[in-house]
């Protein structure tokens, strides 16, 4: 088995560069960290290239890893911190290849949908998309200005969930259009004049809940299309609710 | 108005101790940032010492702070830097008194009370109060191994919703044993061959619901002295939900 100890080898460097957009575009490939992401890649039958383990991580999961046919490296401490997007990195990764856009269309496209416009907060999208897996959604559309679904954290938050549902990165007006012609309900989720309270909604099989921006909400051309705004009434003093706890009520709550 | 401009300054290097418990408790005061929660503890009528401003956020807030009445310091952005739990201090503190132990007992305890049972991280712990104040409880009990209330990530993930409810720091065996004897629903939140789905309980005003460990869940002698232990169906295939999230979906469903 290979063995790469030195942070200046031109492929560990090459992997580095997957941390950011550029980097993965260009290489076609994604970096996922821990043992917990590379055994759910593994199960999810992804396109994994390569793995990279310190030899304490190999001897742990010698046994699922026996089933692993692609190449493995060895790798040391200090290439797994270089590597890696927290301080102290379990010691596992897997250069895995960036899925191919499924074919979701008009006709294809079915269940219910949580659509992010606009969420900044890496934490906040990775737990969302894994609230809408438990929630038993069938996708996230990460609309403009959401973080990608390959940034370091928003991976690690996830937790795996991003193999249970599909997930599309693309423009919420455009989909918004192919749902709507299909009879979808599409909820906003913004408290206006004409807004209802979330549990007065019969919960369905087949809806889309758009969640908004942390701090300025929903855009506006996205609220003129909605069929329905939602709001969770406050009951103490807080002034909001974290997006990713509102998305959590909501979704367990319309989910049929 | 007096002016510190150097990291060495006695009362400086005082007031950076207040980041630990040891230094909160010698000096029975914490530390708050930002002008969210500076303002929130000025509208709360908190026992403010000292409040620490950059000649920026005087300007922005004179209006406000011109009703305040004790020690007002400018610092500049080195000292905002070394005292700042952020990588970008907004530049505004305020030295703040502990709060005297809020006089609850058994008589005057009421509503309905969100219980912490070994909840690690501070950010989740944060999530819980603010998402408990607005589903309307009346507090949350901080029980062993809970992050301390002035953990300066607690504090901020909290968003000044600790001056709208009570939050108490105890042993949380004792509490639970006072809330039976009042005939409260006393709800844990485990998965067991005896729990019942969580929007099966009829909503109601006095109930006790406690949130376990973000690995390892609930203790188990705390599980033996719950009336009842809900649990949240998954429908998808997320192995859990994030513990900030299901305290969300459960308080919001059981708080009448």
């Amino acid at each position: 088995m290979e063995k790469i100890i030195s942070v200046k080898n031109d492929r560990i460097k090459a992997w580095k560069k997957l941390s950011n957009k550029k980097g993965r575009e260009k290489q076609s490939a994604y970096l996922l960290e821990s043992w917990h992401l590379v055994n759910e890649a593994l199960n999810a039958n992804q396109d994994i290239k390569v793995i990279l383990t310190t030899a304490k991580q190999l001897t742990l999961h010698q046994n699922e890893l026996s089933y692993y046919n692609s190449e493995l490296i060895e790798i040391n401490d200090e290439v797994a911190k270089y590597l890696g997007s927290t301080i102290t990195p379990q010691g596992i990764f897997a250069i895995v290849g960036l899925p191919s856009k499924e074919d979701i269309n008009e006709n294809n496209i079915n269940g219910s949908w949580l659509l992010l416009d606009n969420i900044q907060d890496p934490g906040n999208i990775g737990t969302m998309v894994r609230t809408a897996d438990a929630a038993g959604m069938s996708g996230v559309i990460f609309g403009k200005g959401t973080s990608s679904q390959f940034n370091p954290k928003v991976l690690r938050s996830m937790q795996g969930s991003q193999f249970h549902l599909k997930i599309i990165e693309g423009n919420l007006l455009y989909w918004i259009d192919i749902l709507k012609d299909k009879n979808y309900q599409v909820y906003g989720s913004e408290l206006n004049e004409d807004a209802f309270i979330y549990n007065e909604i019969v919960p369905s099989e087949n809806f889309a809940l758009i969640m908004g921006n942390e701090g300025n909400g929903m855009q506006d051309d996205l609220l003129k299309i909605t069929d329905k705004n939602l709001y969770i009434p406050i009951k103490g003093n807080a002034e909001s609710l974290n997006v990713a706890i509102a998305s959590g009520i909501l979704m367990f709550h319309l989910k049929k």
